[in-house]
């Protein structure tokens, strides 16, 4: 067997190096609502997105990883501070000469002991705060082009550090739904349901961009301003996903988590080609012509719906589960354009509606109790979205949600930034009904 | 030495992270081609490059790989299905408690006894995959511009299930290639010389763009619609690259290993730094100014010349490696436009050219026997091209490889995709005597 | 305790995966900066960047590294060239079957005798080599749109072979500087102070952009022309810059190492947030409005300042140093201002001001000596500056710095290179007072 010191240095690494893989789809994010909004939002996008990340990252410092892994009871966990490396690990830190082998000897047998896993402390944080940073990403850009900036960090804020951080305590922090044996990974629901649920809330309350819904009943087209930024962004999402889904195994100290974190990057890849597939496939009959954008959004899709369960289902069951995810964004595009909710890059379809179907989908494909999976799929539903709804409301009242109709309409660049994305080209005019 | 088990998890993480940056290579040739092409093309390279990732990681899966390496006889190896993990895997992971250090000592006996590679199954898989859609995304960029979307995927979906890996199962699969000595460490042959073939091939069907070579015998400059993408995919592929050639040490579990990925690290690093100051120093007198394409595609030679052997070279001959391929390549652009091939984004010279030198300057800087090299080089690229310009021509009678003359003209977003790649953004007239 | 050869392979692969990390940041610069300028001479950034990390590699091994590391005595190390492998790595390489366990027990063993550590020779070079790219980065960004290539290439290729390998040499290389304890630990002061002097430097010779200050006083605002594409360097350089400071603990083979790495990139983000945030909090009062420029280079600060000592201080103290470093840096650009510098993306605020701050506040937060970092900062501060403006008084005597005011007027892109960043784009008119 590996040694316990090896267990904690592969650990710990594959923490920090997956880690930084998911931090970098915050890029993805950025890139993908940056060049999907219209381009006199694109700056704002950036800024909002910067923005998401820092402050999930302090949030999630002070607040919120206690709050999901420490102590958690009925509902939740420990309000107190998060506070850096354990004593055994601040020893070893401070040892020098002779004295490091005995302390790192310490450190394990304690670790041992008290059957803890084999890593440093802060890596998981370091993991776990990426995702944070995720689910908050999510819901910028479904309701992106019209939400004011304060506002929406403001939203951030409240979801990092305490409504994310409750829900992952009930699974993840060993919490009731932990005991009730529901499944998910990475997180379809936890993380991606999450992100879709406060995304869904908050459409809600802000409303369609002005002009989105035509008075005749129509639609109006809003292409991606930029699609090779898109592009890029869906990459960098798929790229990160490795580090999501594979880092999720929390362990690389054993042949045996080598091997379930390998087979997890297999199924990861497999889901998001046929997320593509098929939506490229069904995007004719849907949406009436082949759609790179459907086919963009398949791949999120595919990876939203494995994520649930990548160790459990095998390969076929994989592709079957990225498909069906595809094929599900591909419809939930279609179907919220009929019920008149503008979600601008598809973020409910993507990531809630896959993602509940990845959750279900390990029952189907692994076995274990589809009850359960509903139960949880409900109950995290359920809370976050009255607890986003409560907290979308509050701010409406107290700072105002929804940029001024002048705003919106020269955008939020000019209007509330004061610098646009691409200040020197030539833009078209736009269609000036957009009321 | 390393225990076995340790080897085991190095070996296999090895080719999870390096194969998650050559997965990232694919980000790298869709930004580099869609910034190369006229605006009107670009999202079409977008969604052709999502699918080339797609449509090779599940045709590899489903047919590609167990071609390659399973049972290699004359030619080729098995065409069964992949199915996932080894027996001994999956018992292992279905261990748990005290079991789980029984197979884990099973698992690496038995490895061990057969005299196999200490590393989780599929993570061999995982790496192999993301080689086979670099060989795929070379040839989107060559015939860019003219070929049609659907006609693209078929081809691709030939290439990636049967000509690559028939191909690699003649070195890389130990059929009979790899018994003549043929030495190709990571494919300058292999990958990248069997892509410029089949590109070759089709640029050759499907002929040059209209208007790129004028009646009067001069050529028309197509430049780069957007600089900084291309400049971006570029350094994407040099990282991607790291992975590429590192990871075809195919182990890191030992010392020795470690010492062997270094020296390819560090070689791929000064080749493509010599390829992209030695095309710089040349493009005046070849191209008749400093070029930063020329620059570009210099970095892209020098990792392609390189490719082939990392490990034997030492470091001064890495850089004049790496300067060759750079210096080639510049001039294969010119001589390219010269015989009228229309390569869009010389993909053919920074691919098939300086594949051919790095693979031939294998023996000259390393030792080994030259005309094993010019033999390997001769078969993969009869093989390749033949089998390709069969393939291309079937597909032309079939389903027609040239979008319209009129599609040509207005661009494949607009005519073919319906989405443009910068919908809001005012562009030039294009010159209207294309024909 | 972790046996030696898993050391080996482990402190190595760290070097390997952080250093390809770090030449990320190479494209984040190139991003970052080229997004930054005006679009007439984004072009040219991508050249001179592509050139940066090339001429850096070369000179880095042919000059530098042996400078900076190699029998350093009272101001420099060796001029040799440097030459791969050490002899026992060769003779391991060399092995085969049976004889592969006593030479890399050979190895150990003298490597261990030698109190050397445990790591492949060139891997330590790699990772250092990465480092000086950055360094000569932030020299290209401050002194954009008007400085001529050759001359740029030619003071990239003194600083990489010279100037940073000689101040590297002092702390680094176990010099004067580190006996008299200075800490710096990734190089706050010896990699973004010098760039930064550096930086200064050039842009005092070569003197500000035309119309850059206009006759009355007031500052012509250049907004960046691509936004999305400054936005995403900086995401690149955040995550490259967990490789930057993670591997600069040049170890991961023992627990006590992979917890130092862990604290290293806990607080890297933590800073990084904090200066975002910071920025953005008084980018108001000090700027005028929100700005995102302000708050993307709060995040570059804030790494930078943590960059001196993030194994050292704790996690509170990580957000302070970084919010510092956002603050000071936004002042600093106000205050550039407000003295006529004219330095294009703000390198010198972002680099140098929240170097200094950094390498200050390690004593500050963690205990140490105050003066000795003082001493640290003003003589790197000194040579560099005066190294600097010596070389590019020379260049401007030889070769001239500055392009002519008509290539200014009309861009580097078209004037000196010939190639437009965005051909088919149509831009707006640019003022025609310019001067």
């Amino acid at each position: 067997m590996v040694e316990l010191s090896d267990q904690f240095v592969f650990n710990t690494f594959a923490f920090l190096v997956w880690g930084a893989l998911v931090m970098w789809m915050c890029a993805g994010f950025t890139m993908l609502e940056s060049g999907a909004v219209r381009t006199k939002n694109a700056s704002m996008i950036c800024l909002k997105n910067i923005g998401i990340y820092s402050i999930a990252g302090l949030a999630y410092f002070i607040v919120g990883y206690n709050l999901m892994y420490t102590g958690v009871g009925d509902l939740w966990g420990s309000f107190e501070f998060l506070y850096g490396p354990s004593g055994d690990e601040k020893s070893l830190l401070d040892a020098s000469g002779d004295a490091v082998a005995g302390a790192t000897a310490t450190l394990l047998d304690n670790l041992n002991a008290s059957e803890s896993p084999f890593y440093a402390k802060m890596s998981d944080w370091f993991f776990q705060m990426v995702f944070v940073a995720t689910a908050a990403s999510i819901v910028s850009g479904a309701i992106a082009e019209r939400i004011k900036l304060w506002s929406f960090f403001a939203f951030t804020l409240v979801l990092t550090a305490f409504i994310y951080p409750i829900v992952g305590s009930w699974t993840w922090g060993g919490g009731w739904l932990a005991q009730e044996g529901f499944q998910d990974f990475a997180g379809s629901t936890i993380v991606h349901g999450t992100g879709g649920w406060a995304a869904l809330a908050g459409v809600l309350v802000v409303g369609p961009r002005l002009g989105k819904f035509k008075k005749d009943g129509s639609v109006r087209s809003t292409p991606p301003s930029n699609v090779l930024v898109v592009t890029l962004g869906v990459f960098i999402l798929w790229l990160g996903w490795f580090g999501f889904n594979g880092g999720s195994q929390l362990a690389l100290g054993t042949p045996g988590d080598a091997i379930a974190m390998t087979i997890v990057l297999v199924n990861t890849n497999l889901a998001a080609a046929a997320g593509v597939l098929a939506a490229l496939a069904v995007s004719r009959s849907i949406l009436g012509r082949i759609d790179l954008f459907a086919g963009l959004n398949g791949a999120i899709a595919g990876l939203v719906a494995i994520t649930a369960g990548p160790t459990m289902v095998d390969h076929w069951w994989a592709m079957v589960i990225g498909a069906i995810g595809g094929l599900l964004c591909t419809l939930g595009i279609k179907v919220l354009e009929m019920v008149k909710v503008d979600d601008v890059v598809g973020a409910i379809p993507a990531h809630l509606i896959a993602g509940i179907w990845g959750t279900l989908a390990v029952t189907i494909a692994a076995g274990g109790r589809f009850h359960i999976q509903l139960l949880g799929i409900v109950s995290i539903g359920a809370f976050v979205f009255i607890a986003s709804l409560l907290v979308w409301k509050v701010l409406d009242v107290l700072m105002g949600l929804r940029v001024s109709a002048d705003v919106e309409r020269m955008g939020q660049d000019v209007g509330e930034l004061g610098l646009e994305a691409y200040p020197e080209f030539v833009l078209m005019p736009e269609p000036n009904d957009l009321d």
